[in-house]
C-alpha cells in the first residue's frame, strides 16, 4: 500500500496544530483535575498534609484524628474503581458501597438482640447482601465462612443465582438439640448462633418475607466405618452392642452391590455383576452410629472481646487489619455487634442418646479435638492428633455404652491455628536443629511469635449449646498447673511459667464456663507413635495434665530424618 | 508499514476534522466531569443526599452515578469508628485506613510482575500490613488464609508482637521444587505463588530490609502410618520394599519408650515405666516415607477471571460482594493484582523419588483429592471419599515402588466447597425423600443454588508448580462425556446435559492445562461402600468417568435412617 502524499501541506498542517493545542488543552485539564481531586481528599478547611495520607507509619500520633480517611469524591468516578463498569451487568448494583453506616438512607437492620428470652425477640442472624436483605442485615461478613470465596467464583461465572432461594424441605435436624437456658447468656455463648441449626422453622416469617437468613448450623445421622474400629472389636477393647457399634449386615452390603449391579451395564472389558459376586463372601466389619452437627461460626464481638479480656474496639480493630484489611464494616457499622469470620467452623459427633447430653443423671464422655490434616488423614507420625481422636472416639462409644453419652468435638484449627504452611517450617526447624521437647515451643514462636493461637476460651460455648453442664470423663490432656479462676482479664496471660491463654487449654476454659469435670484421660502410653514423644513430653512440661510428669525434656528426642536409613 | 493509498485530500481533511470534533467532545466532557467532582467536593455544605446514601436497593438505576458513596466527613469523628480510641494503645496506626487508592501518598507498591522470567524480576509478594510493609505492599489479603483470624485475637490479646520478625533457620525445603518454565508462564500458575516456598532465601534482600514477605509454601519430610496400610501389607496388596514403604523398627520404638519413661517419674499409681515393658512385644507395622507441601492460595487475579471467562472487574466486584463486603481494595485499588483469599490451600504428597516428577521417562501416578472431613477423617459411610483416598495413596506408593513417583493432592474444599453446613442439610433432604440416585444433584441445587462449587480449572497450577507434564496414571474419576477445548469462554457451561465448570472435573482441566493424560482408573467395586452408590452412580450419570455405565438411576437407592433397625 502506498501512502497518498498529495496533501495541501498547510492544510494538513493547520488541522493538525488544532488537534495539538486541543491536546494539550486536555492533558493541562487533567492537571487541574487532578489537583482537584486531591484538594477533596482533604475537608475543605483542612492542612494540606491530612490529604488523603496514610498515617504515619512510625507509630501512634498523639493527634485527634479528625480528617477523612476516604477519598470520598473520587469513589464513583475514578478509574480506580475496577469493577464499577461490570456492575451494570445487573449481578449487583451499579454502584459499588465500599462500606456501610448506621443511619444510612434505607439502613434499617433487624434487631438482632443476643441472650434474648425466645428466638423471635432475638431476631435472625441475617448476613445476605442480596437485594431484600441489604438494607435489613444486621450481621458483618458472610455466610458459610470462608466458602464465600467460593460462591463469589460461581457468582462471577453466572453458575448462581445471587437471589437463589433455597429449599429447606426436608432439611431439618433428625435429632433435638432444644432450648436451654445457656442460649438466654450473653456470657455462655459468645462464639455460635445458638438458633442456627433452627432458622428455618423458627424464623419461617422473615424467610417467607424474602429475607435470606440461613442456617449456621446443620444436624444429620450418620454410620461411620474405620478399620480402626474393626480391629478394636477383634481385639476386644471395643464391643459390638447392637445400638452403638453394629455389625454391618454382609447380605445387605452384598445385595446393595448386586442391585448397583443389576442397573449397570457392564462393559465386555470389565465384567462388574462378576466382580460383585466374587466379593459375596467378603465381611462388611462394624460401624458405629452417630449424630453429628456441624457448626459455622457466629461472632457475638462484645461477647468475644470480654473472654478475652479486651474491649470490642480493640477487637474490631485487631480483625481489620490482622486480616489485611477486611470488613471495613467492623470499624464503620458500631450497630452491628455480630460478626460471621471466614474461618472453618467445628463439627460434634454424638454416640448414644443425644438427649442424655442434657440428663445429669447420665455419664458423659467429652473429647475435644483441634485439626491436624497431617495426622487426622493422612496418619502422620511426628504428632498424637489421630491416635488420641480415635480413642476419643473410643471412648465416647464406651461411655455411650454403659448408658451414658459420648461427645467428640472437631474443631477446624489447622496447626494449632496457625495453618499447615507455619506447621511444615516448624516441623523442618526442630527435624534441622536436635528435636527434642525442650526447644518444641520455641520453634514455633521463633517462626510464627506466638506458640499457639487456638484460644480455647471460645471452645465451651457449643457444649453450652448442646446443654452439657457436667463431664464425668473429659478425654483431654490439659493444663493442671495453672489454675485459672477469671478470663476476661489480661492478667491470666501472665502466670508464671508463661504461658498463653492457648495454653489455658481445654479443662480451664470449660471449667471457668461453669461446667464441671469429673476425671481426666490421659492418652495410653502405647498409642503414643515414638517420634510424637517430643510434643507429648514438651506439652507435660508446659502444665498439660498428665499422671506423670518429666524431669528431663532434653532427654525426649525425636528421629533426625537421616536417623532410619531403611 | 503504508497508508491508505486512495485518499483524496478531501477525504482526509474530513478524517482530521472528525478527530478534531472527537477531542473537543472530550474535552467538552471534561468541564462536566469538572463541575460534577466540585459538587462532590462539598461535603460539609452539601445537601444530605450527598452524604451517606447507599444507591437504591431494586437494582442497578439508569442514573449515572455522581453521588459519593462513603460518608467523608464523619469517618473520623462519628462514633460509628468503634475502633477509634483504641488505636492509641500503639498496636496500629492512630488513624483508621479503610482501604487505600493507588497513587496515594506514601503508597509505592514493590513490582509485582506476575510470570517474570527470574525471582528478583517477578517480585516477593508482600500482603503485610505492619508499619515497614504497608507502603510497599503489593497484595491485597492476609497471610495464613482464613488463620489470619486467629492471628487477630493474638494481637488483640496482646500474645502476638505485630512487629514479630519470623526467624526462617532451618526451616527451608528438604526436598528441591526448583525452577520450572511453567513458573514464567502467567496462564499455566495463577492460583499460587511458584516462589512461594523460597521466599525467606530468593528474597533475603527485602527481608533482610524489614519487609514482611512471608513463605506461602512449606515443603518437609514425613513417615505416615494408618491401619490401612498395614492391612494392605498384610493381605498381600501393598509390599514392604525398605524405601517407600517400611517396616518401623520395633526395637526404635520400643527403646524410645523406654527412654521416655527414663525421663519420667511415673507416679504410684500408674507405672509408666512397667507399662513400657509390657508392650515391649508389639509390633509396630509399616509406615511410608513421603515428602510433602503445603501450599497456601496467591491468587493472580487477570488469570483467575480468565480461566473463567470473566474480566478481573467482574471478579473482584463478585469477590467482593459474596465474602460480605471483604476487602475494598479489590474495588479501590486497580494497581494490585494478587489477591491472598481467606481460604483453606492445599497439601501434596509425594511418594518416592520428588526428582522424578520432572523427569517424562519416569511413570507417574496421580489423584487430586478434594477435602471431606465426615469420610477422610471419621469414616462416615455415606460417601467414597476416604476409600478413595486410601487407594489413592497405595496406587501413588505402588508407582513409586515400580521406580516412577505418586502424587496425592489434597484440597481444602469441604463438601464441593459448600461447607459442611449445606452438607448436612442436604444428607436429610436426601434421607427423608427417597434417597436416589435420579435427585442426587438436585437435592444439593434445591438448598445451595449450585451442585458444585469446587472448580477444577484451578486444580492444575499445582501440577504446574512441580513440574509435571504427563500423567500415565489419573486415580479419578472424571467427566469423560463432554470434551472441552476451551476454558475462559462461557460457552462451556452450557454444554447438555447441563454441568457446571465444576463438573468438568479434573481430567478436563487437567489436559486443558497442556498435561497429557495416560489412562484412568476408577475406583474398585469392593472399595465402595454401599450406602455411597448413590453418590457413585448419579456421579456416573452424569458423566464422571468410568468403565460402567448406569441405564436406571432411580434403582440406585441408599438407605433411610430406618432402614436398619440394629
Amino acid at each position: 500500500m502506498a501512502c497518498s502524499h498529495s496533501h495541501s501541506p498547510d492544510t494538513q498542517s493547520a488541522l493538525l496544530q488544532a488537534i495539538l493545542t486541543e491536546l494539550q488543552q486536555v492533558k493541562a485539564n487533567q492537571t487541574v483535575f487532578e489537583s482537584k481531586l486531591e484538594s477533596l481528599a482533604l475537608p475543605p478547611t483542612s492542612p494540606p498534609s491530612l490529604t488523603g495520607s496514610i498515617p504515619p507509619l512510625a507509630g501512634p500520633s498523639s493527634e485527634v484524628p479528625a480528617t477523612p480517611l476516604v477519598k470520598p469524591a473520587d469513589l464513583p468516578t475514578s478509574p480506580s474503581l475496577v469493577a464499577r463498569k461490570d456492575a451494570a451487568t445487573g449481578k449487583y448494583s451499579q454502584r459499588v458501597i465500599l462500606t456501610t453506616y448506621p443511619g444510612q438512607v434505607g439502613i434499617n437492620p433487624i434487631p438482632l438482640n443476643w441472650g434474648a428470652k425466645t428466638a423471635e425477640e432475638r431476631g435472625p442472624v441475617v448476613a445476605a447482601r442480596s437485594a431484600k436483605s441489604l438494607k435489613v442485615r444486621n450481621a458483618i461478613g458472610a455466610y458459610s465462612g470462608s466458602y464465600s470465596v467460593y460462591r463469589a467464583l460461581a457468582a462471577a461465572a453466572g453458575l448462581i443465582d445471587p437471589s437463589h432461594k433455597p429449599d429447606y424441605t426436608n432439611t431439618e435436624p433428625p435429632v433435638e438439640v432444644p432450648h436451654n437456658p445457656a442460649w438466654d447468656d450473653p456470657k455462655k455463648i459468645v462464639a455460635l448462633d445458638p438458633y442456627g441449626h433452627l432458622v428455618p422453622q423458627v424464623y419461617k416469617s422473615y424467610l417467607d418475607a424474602g429475607i435470606d437468613a440461613r442456617p449456621t448450623i446443620s444436624i444429620t445421622k450418620a454410620h461411620i466405618k474405620l478399620n480402626d474400629f474393626d480391629e478394636a472389636v477383634r481385639a476386644g477393647s471395643l464391643e459390638v452392642d447392637g445400638k452403638v457399634v453394629v455389625r454391618i449386615p454382609t447380605e445387605w452390603v452384598n445385595q446393595s452391590r448386586l442391585d448397583s449391579a443389576a442397573a449397570k451395564t457392564a462393559r465386555a472389558a470389565d465384567d462388574v455383576a462378576a466382580k460383585h459376586i466374587e466379593h459375596a463372601a467378603f465381611d462388611a466389619g462394624v460401624e458405629l452410629n452417630v449424630s453429628k452437627a456441624a457448626v459455622e461460626p457466629v461472632w457475638y464481638l462484645p461477647g468475644i472481646a470480654e473472654r478475652f479480656g479486651i474491649t470490642e474496639g480493640e477487637l474490631r480493630r485487631a480483625l481489620f487489619e490482622e486480616m489485611g484489611g477486611a470488613y471495613p464494616e467492623l470499624l464503620t457499622r458500631h450497630d452491628l455487634h455480630t460478626f460471621l469470620p471466614p474461618i472453618g467452623g467445628l463439627t460434634v459427633y454424638i454416640f448414644g442418646n443425644p438427649d442424655f447430653i442434657r440428663d445429669e443423671s447420665k455419664e458423659l464422655t467429652l473429647r475435644i479435638h483441634d485439626e491436624c490434616n497431617g495426622s487426622d488423614v493422612f496418619g502422620s507420625d511426628i504428632c498424637t492428633c489421630r491416635p488420641y481422636l480415635i480413642y476419643g472416639i473410643e471412648e465416647a462409644v464406651r461411655c455411650a455404652q454403659r448408658g451414658g453419652v459420648g461427645i467428640v468435638v472437631y474443631f477446624r484449627k489447622e496447626g494449632r491455628a496457625l495453618g499447615e504452611v507455619t506447621k511444615y517450617l516448624v516441623y523442618n526447624a526442630r527435624k534441622r536443629s536436635g528435636d527434642n521437647a525442650t526447644t518444641y515451643f520455641k520453634r514455633t514462636e521463633d517462626i510464627a511469635g506466638v506458640k499457639d493461637m487456638r484460644f480455647q476460651v471460645l471452645m465451651p460455648d457449643v457444649l453450652h449449646w448442646l446443654g452439657v453442664k457436667k463431664i464425668d470423663n473429659l478425654v483431654s490432656m490439659s493444663d493442671m498447673k495453672v489454675s485459672i479462676t477469671t478470663l476476661g482479664d489480661h492478667a491470666v496471660f501472665s502466670v508464671d511459667p508463661p504461658l498463653t491463654p492457648s495454653d489455658l487449654l481445654q479443662y480451664d476454659a470449660i471449667v471457668n464456663s461453669g461446667i464441671t469435670v469429673g476425671r481426666r484421660y490421659e492418652i495410653p502410653e502405647e498409642l503414643i507413635p515414638p517420634d510424637s514423644r517430643v510434643e507429648i513430653d514438651a506439652k507435660i512440661a508446659h502444665g498439660y495434665f498428665s499422671t506423670t510428669t518429666v524431669t528431663d525434656l532434653a532427654k525426649t528426642a525425636g528421629r533426625m530424618w537421616e536417623d532410619l536409613a531403611h
